[in-house]
């Protein structure tokens, strides 16, 4: 139904910027967000425990009350998308395919390096998606597991975070790339410490404002676009406590939301 | 029965540190190590979250098979050990009595710091011991919460490990303490950094030794001892693909075992 929400689940709170985009896209839709702080983060785990935990996020969403879904998470993109695009009756939507149509409009020089988690980097997801959207360009993955906890504890800006970027770019071999996608969610809130790390020259991308096109071209190609004119609404989920007052939330949503805990543990 | 296996567990691979001890106090002991990783972390889940993977990670030892069981993650120990220990039929021990006793062997100047997960210090239940044990320890509490990611990645000498511990030093407010317990098994992994930012004259120690002479102890009184001289076997599992060669395991053990993995999910 055009009136329904969409859902959007991640691993935890890096979805959010995924968000951010997708409410800024279609100011009108109502969202369901899912979080699944229990079991955070994905981006270390297998293929199969990943894909089991995309699944169980999923099931979370009521098809009566979902008109389409998303992936918020890389990783879950990456290990779990064809699986939940065979088994959910509402259309999915995953981060990678975007994010690589973000790259390929700055890139110049051909050359991107893809920033992203250890399992999202094993599946060879983003290598593929370059190849289908144009093999001239060159890419490189660098893994970076422990992003994810730094930009969890809230250390956007932190000297440790910039330190542990840099300590993953030495164990690149030297490559004149222009572009850095982020390849992880969480990542564009750390987007300080990038800035801190990579030169001017070097332009840092994600996929969310490209996730946000896609979607609401689809939703006026499929006559789901929400009728109302009136702002959508906004839910928060989470699989397990989150604080009351949260900062990434106020700061990307200019409100303190609170997160409601939900059991799908089931 | 005596000769049955004694049950470990953790959420990660920080237990392998109590499973070192436990295996120098009790060489002829067996011993079936299970690593919850694929829900890893847990200092930074909530305490239902933890008591729910804490029980299923007691279920995984067959009661017929295992003739004690150890919670390996102070975490965990924090929060279910009295749910397990009413659960379960054999013997359940925890880790935060024995880094009790091994920081008041230490300590001249009656005063500890207690580096824990934010789980484990919301929790109180080092407070609470101290005060059981001896009331006149003066103890301060710091949550660490990025340590147990940094020690699974294995950066345990690195320098953005030292300046991550001493960024949650800095939070805390001048005081003489003599002794730093650690509280968290995944923390003895990163002694080295510890070592870095601590002067040499501070101690700095954890309960896996007090804790091996416990069980011995009570193997000793209750007549489990295991009656063959020859040396106990090793299983490992974990609840997630874990690295065939994983240089943990072979730095504290002196061998490459291999983990089996397991799903304790349902």
């Amino acid at each position: 139904m055009s009136s329904s929400a969409i859902g959007v689940f991640d691993s935890g709170l890096g979805g959010l910027t995924v968000l951010k985009e997708l409410r800024a896209a279609m100011p009108n839709e109502s969202f369901v967000y899912l979080g699944d702080v229990a079991r955070l983060p994905y981006g270390t785990k297998s293929s199969a425990v990943v894909t089991r935990y995309a699944k169980s996020c999923a099931r979370f969403f009521d098809p009566h009350e979902t008109k389409l879904m998303v992936v918020a998470c890389n990783t879950a993109t990456a290990m779990a998308l064809p699986a939940l695009k065979t088994a959910e009756k509402s259309e999915v939507f995953g981060v990678i395919a975007p994010g690589v149509r973000a790259a390929r409009q700055v890139t110049r020089k051909k050359k991107v390096l893809v920033l992203a988690t250890p399992s999202t980097v094993r599946s060879g997801a983003y290598l593929q998606e370059f190849k289908l959207q144009d093999p001239s360009i060159s890419v490189q993955q660098l893994a970076c597991p422990l992003l994810v906890p730094l930009a969890e504890e809230g250390w956007f800006n932190h000297s440790a975070t910039a330190e542990v970027i840099r300590h993953y770019l030495s164990s690149l071999r030297t490559w004149d790339f222009d572009t850095v996608l982020l390849g992880c969610t969480h990542y564009p809130l750390l987007q300080d410490s990038f800035r801190k790390v990579f030169p001017e020259e070097i332009a840092v991308v994600h996929g969310g404002q490209e996730l946000g096109k896609e979607i609401r071209d689809y939703l006026m190609a499929s006559g789901l676009r929400n009728p109302l004119s009136v702002p959508g609404t906004l839910r928060f989920c989470a699989t397990d406590e989150i604080p009351a007052s949260l900062p990434i939330v106020s700061s990307l949503f200019g409100a303190d939301i609170p997160f409601e805990t939900v059991d799908i543990s089931v």
